[in-house]
């Protein structure tokens, strides 16, 4: 199987599967975090464990750092509850529409509640230019929330390093900021001082699904979406759970140790790929700032779904839209916003790729296109 | 080790062991159910047999049921969705203070947003009269919602079969009616056509911590908590898990096959106890309405916690309060709310059993018990 998916989610990794392994069968792990006694203590210690670990990775606080069931749970809570609890903040929400329905849908709530929510116009580049960020910045004086995604899931294109924070300081500095990590976590790093709230998803990483992070400041006031018995500070109510804590600083952890060399690798991925399918007058839509581990491109002759279930005939795995939106069938949103012709982004397929995808794969891959072409086009 | 904790919380069970295994190491298992090709396909197909397999079980259609993190997050969907999607319903809410946290603080929130939340009193047998209730009924003409609990965590008090529902539809006929099943589910029936929604955990019947069951009946109507890829009819957005879904559903089955056997096995336990403790000067607690499964007991001349901790030296672990409000270490507000006066409240022990608890186990745990008088209390 050549896995070539890995933006709409991954496999777990050994790392995943032995620690899940070790919390399942070890007869004194499953203790609830909350109970006095010793199975409970030892559970409270291995969740604040996995809090510490994370945090050392990511570059936070461990009290910054909320374990949640999916990075739209940590979506939903960061916007929801930045203005929750800061409702004199300001009525203006700046955005993009080529966020993830994570972040849309909620902003979409917000603005039929009375909220303000400008959407900047992203370019060819699939980002807001730095122009635009700070038109919008001047044009409203009462900012309160700035929710953009570091990476987009469907063209891998990438904020810029700064994620504007001079643009932020200079005209909203007490408006808070959330960023979508989930497509950038273990590929690229991801700073957090830039931001107040951020989420990250374990599924995208190789652990399971059903397991998530949310990154608050500790200078940020945000209200909780979810109330009970105050775990996790009362930011995020519910037992916890470091069984799916475990799975996924497990696969956070391999991430990290492998960044830099699995980058390369990816890029020598992505690089080949660029060279055989521009000889095959495929389009690359995923722009240039794009983090390697995305390839969005637009196969001529063929329509998105007709080529991944060709490729699917040869065990190959892509997408063409986000997985999350897939089942509408429409062309991606995202590539229409950034400008991508309808005719190209109708033939539109997203490679993503995870640290474990290899050359030999990617070279695979092209002869299974080369062998698609000769086998199903009808040449004109 | 003698786990009398199972209220709080409960260990793996084999057929949930076995299924993660199944679901981590099967090469094909990861896919996203929202993915159009084969992978995304089986996890789809996958995901659905588990929402029939559990509606089969619980007596609902497949589509009433929503798999969630954790009933805390059933219970905050199901108590603002209901009201936040019947905002003409009224603003009334009808609850008892004997709730769990995950009830009482949505409900708190609600009433410092207007809501007028009425607090039924509850009797020495734990659970609102008929009389009590029919007369908040009388007594408010807009109740919009209300809030029960079939099976108190702490005591074990059981509602009355029919959850008041001839009263409910004599008086308030629109009014919707959230349960928390929580710790009735894989012990005694339950019976969701009397509620409109209904919550549900995994990890108090030997699942794991981090996945839980939502329904809601095809007739009310309840706004979702978390907005995004509209996963779920939309009920509960974020990235499925099949990988959760397999493990709640595991030990769902399991659970239901046992479940008269392990029921008057528990039985059982639970009168030996109640001798036997008698003998010994014990004050059960729990009312006779309770179910078998939890028995609240007082025990002379010791504190919870002293006799939690004295317990824990003969690897037997039981809990003085519910584990999500052990943190405050104060007396158990249920208890209180019984009328159960502070001296008894503040010696309470909650022993709580699950399936796989034996009649060896209670026997022992009366020995400990002699052992820890003779040894440990200086007779006055």
């Amino acid at each position: 199987m050549i896995y070539f998916d890995n933006s709409a989610t991954t496999a777990p990794c050994d790392a995943v599967i032995k620690a899940a392994t070790e919390e399942l069968t070890s007869n004194a792990a499953f203790g609830n975090p909350g109970s006095l006694h010793k199975l409970g203590v030892d559970a409270k210690k291995r969740y604040a464990s996995y809090h510490d670990e994370c945090a050392k990775l990511l570059g936070c606080a461990p009290e910054e750092l909320y374990f949640i069931s999916c990075a739209t749970e940590g979506a939903n809570t960061a916007i929801r509850g930045a203005l929750a609890a800061n409702k004199r903040a300001g009525k203006t929400i700046i955005s993009t529409r080529t966020e993830h329905k994570a972040t849309l849908s909620p902003l979409e709530e917000l603005a039929q509640e009375g909220y303000n929510v400008v959407y900047l116009p992203v370019g060819s580049d699939g980002i807001p230019s730095e122009e635009t960020f700070e038109q919008a910045l001047k044009d409203n004086d009462d900012v309160a929330l700035i929710c953009l995604t570091y990476v987009n899931n469907e063209t891998g294109a990438k904020l810029p390093d700064d994620i504007y924070i001079e643009l932020r300081k200079k005209y909203a500095p007490n408006a808070l900021c959330y960023v979508d990590f989930v497509q950038a976590l273990g590929k690229v790093p991801c700073d957090l001082r830039l931001c107040d709230m951020a989420s990250f998803s374990g599924h995208k990483i190789h652990s399971v699904k059903g397991c998530g992070l949310l990154y608050v400041s500790k200078d940020a006031k945000v209200k909780p979406l979810i109330l009970g018995g105050g775990q996790q500070d009362g930011m995020r109510s519910g037992t916890e759970s470091p069984f799916l804590a475990s799975l996924f600083t497990a696969a956070l952890s391999e991430a990290y140790a492998n960044m830099d060399e699995a980058y390369g690798r990816v890029a020598g991925i992505n690089r080949y790929l660029r060279e055989e399918l521009a000889k095959r007058n495929v389009t690359v839509l995923s722009p240039d700032n794009a983090i390697p581990f995305v390839l969005n491109v637009s196969f001529p002759d063929f329509q998105s779904e007709t080529m991944l279930h060709c490729l699917e005939m040869y065990d190959i795995y892509v997408s063409t839209v986000s997985a999350c939106t897939s089942k509408s069938k429409k062309v991606s949103y995202v590539l229409l916003e950034a400008g991508v012709p309808q005719k190209l982004a109708s033939n539109a397929v997203r490679l993503s790729f995870s640290r474990y995808n290899t050359m030999d794969e990617a070279a695979k891959f092209i002869e299974a296109v080369d062998d698609i072409y000769d086998k199903f086009l009808v040449r004109k």
